[in-house]
């Protein structure tokens, strides 16, 4: 079938960028000289986790438990789910362990680890948990210098049915950057603090063999990893406009876009109107911090996705997507019942709407427009 | 099932309230004597359409043929699918016809309307077709007083696979107003723009039979609905924070809520955060428009879904809600491993990231949180 043949909305994925993007991390992690535990929570697909993982240690990170059982089931076992883990989702997580999962929690608060430690646990084995570290975002997390952060720590080294595992820290502030200085500055940040975390904790006599750090922007321009063992960006995979804006990934290399039809003109108001709106693109607005706002997406040519110039969806209803431009819309190239692709803000948002990926390869004859498989997406909780 | 045993983040929907709401609809639109179509791009659920059609014609609104074939396979044969259909589609839709349904489908499009005219159509019977009528919104739809209206009613007039069943309008510009007054004039704006271009359609000697109008506000506040055949409300049957806003439903009508757990606290930041982020709320900000901006949804008590007075989700992760309040916030009344409920700003976009509906009835005993039932949904094309 080629993308034509497509109903729309429908979710494009075009594996030859996807290959190219996570070939590059996996080089780019290698010369850093730390593991990569690619992020799953944005590509949610265990065909998209075998080539991010390939070339590289195995290991994976996840958002949900129900992601972890999702890629368990297809043979990745080394996971860790990077939310704060809550004490009711312990027997879903004791009883992932038993299926042979090797899964790291993590928690920011000493009650959490109490509970851990009073749990039953896996039949065979502990709870391996970090702790998890403020470095700065000041969202979840402990910052290195305090005491709760001990206290977790040897909470759980002393107890029978848990492992302290190490610390783990996100610097998502590094999306507030906007030159590679300020964001090599974030990385370092990141990097100092859970270093400093991960030294007070050895100071006190316990082990902590894992520092997990890596949002993609800070893996991207971090200059110094010392004392990092993994690193754990995610949304490199597939790039969006927001990472485009970053500069982590350029506009060419966003691997994952919506085939939308044209299903209507709005000639006296210069407006397009396509059947993919707010559930197709969702609502998510991240390029309004950047100067080049690109609204809810940039609009593509079908076939190749390169972006029509000027060309963006400036509003979005459920099902509608409303297209303007710089200038006069080319009208006349954009028929109704024509189609165009529209690139993402934000591709974690956008990808969740659909349960499944269709794959092209750009880099595959007849202009790599055939769709060459069907990638399923584990969605939902 | 008890609410307190689900995992979060989950859907629930109070049918106590669902049903209050749907019957109010439907008493309100038998006093103004018009039909009842209600509009189920929001709820997609064949049990929410039970209650909503009770007591009225039988007929429904959908927002895609992917929902259309979803209702017709439990029963529901009577529908209109009012987004602007493209001629890809039509071969689905007559499939949708030869199996039963009674479905109509709207265009603004002349181009689409001889599209349709020259499909060889369903089986037996005809595509029956809408035109889309721009009644102030300036989406989808021509004007009254175009000449495409004549040319689209007489294409499908006069084609042998289809016929063209009257005009249809959707005022989504009664959101931009803020009080009863300007909402009955939009409705009246909608009520004059649709009747206007039914009676020149009529004057051509075209039979238009349907006169389609109404979202929530219009019919809500509609004062005059003279030659009106039928009105297609949807969010009414669930209410969320922006409805409130507009006042068409109190904040204690709504039916829908995100029970979340509380997974970690930020003293020092006066901030807590759940397990309901911008997959489980949506990144829809419609109540930023409003005096009363609720951020990402009002944080109410787990058990009585009474807002906690001054909570809100402020900002979200892809699974973190960060919840902030107009004062200190009460972290012993909320200790990590406690559950909220989330009062969505726009319940469609909310609704649509999960596949079912727990269903509870405030009006039963025992606290009215017993889950009583699991409701499917119909998302994805």
């Amino acid at each position: 079938m080629d993308l034509d043949d497509l109903p729309t909305p429908a979710l494009i994925l075009d594996r030859a960028r996807l290959a190219r993007n996570t070939q590059a991390m996996t080089e780019r992690v290698k010369a850093l000289g730390v593991g990569l535990r690619p992020h799953m929570k944005t590509a949610k697909s265990a065909d998209v986790a075998g080539l991010a993982v390939d070339g590289n240690f195995g290991g994976i990170t996840v958002s949900t438990l129900n992601e972890a059982e999702y890629f368990l089931g297809h043979g990745i076992t080394d996971i860790t789910n990077a939310v704060c883990i809550v004490p009711a989702k312990l027997d879903q997580a004791a009883a992932l362990i038993d299926r042979g999962a090797d899964l790291k929690l993590i928690t920011d608060n000493a009650g959490v680890a109490k509970a851990i430690a009073a749990h039953p646990g896996p039949r065979d084995g502990a709870f391996k948990v970090l702790a998890e570290i403020d470095c700065g975002e000041h969202r979840t997390g402990v910052v290195p210098e305090s005491a709760d952060l001990l206290d977790i720590a040897g909470t759980l080294a002393a107890a029978a049915k848990a492992e302290f595992a190490g610390v783990l820290t996100h610097a998502g502030h590094s999306y507030a950057c906007r030159t590679e200085d300020d964001m090599a500055a974030v990385a370092e940040e990141e990097r100092a603090g859970a270093v400093r975390a991960a030294e007070r904790i050895a100071g006190a006599g316990i082990p902590c063999p894992t520092v997990s750090t890596g949002s993609t922007p800070c893996v991207m321009f971090a200059r110094d990893v010392t004392g990092v063992t993994e690193v754990r960006p995610g949304v490199y995979m597939f790039g969006d406009l927001f990472q485009a804006g970053l500069g982590t990934r350029a506009i060419d290399e966003i691997a994952i876009s919506v085939l939308a039809t044209v299903m209507a003109h709005g000639r006296d108001r210069n407006q397009v109107y396509i059947d993919a709106g707010g559930l197709a693109l969702s609502k998510d607005r991240a390029t309004a911090a950047l100067d080049d706002d690109c609204g809810y997406g940039l609009v593509c040519d079908a076939q190749t996705a390169e972006p029509i110039p000027g060309l963006r969806v400036a509003s979005v209803h459920q099902e509608h997507g409303q297209v303007t431009g710089d200038g006069p819309l080319p009208f006349d190239d954009l028929p109704v019942g024509s189609k165009v692709r529209v690139l993402p803000n934000h591709v974690c948002m956008t990808a969740a709407a659909y349960d499944a990926y269709n794959v092209i390869d750009s880099d595959e004859g007849g202009g790599g427009t055939e769709v060459i498989a069907t990638w399923g997406r584990c969605n939902g909780w």
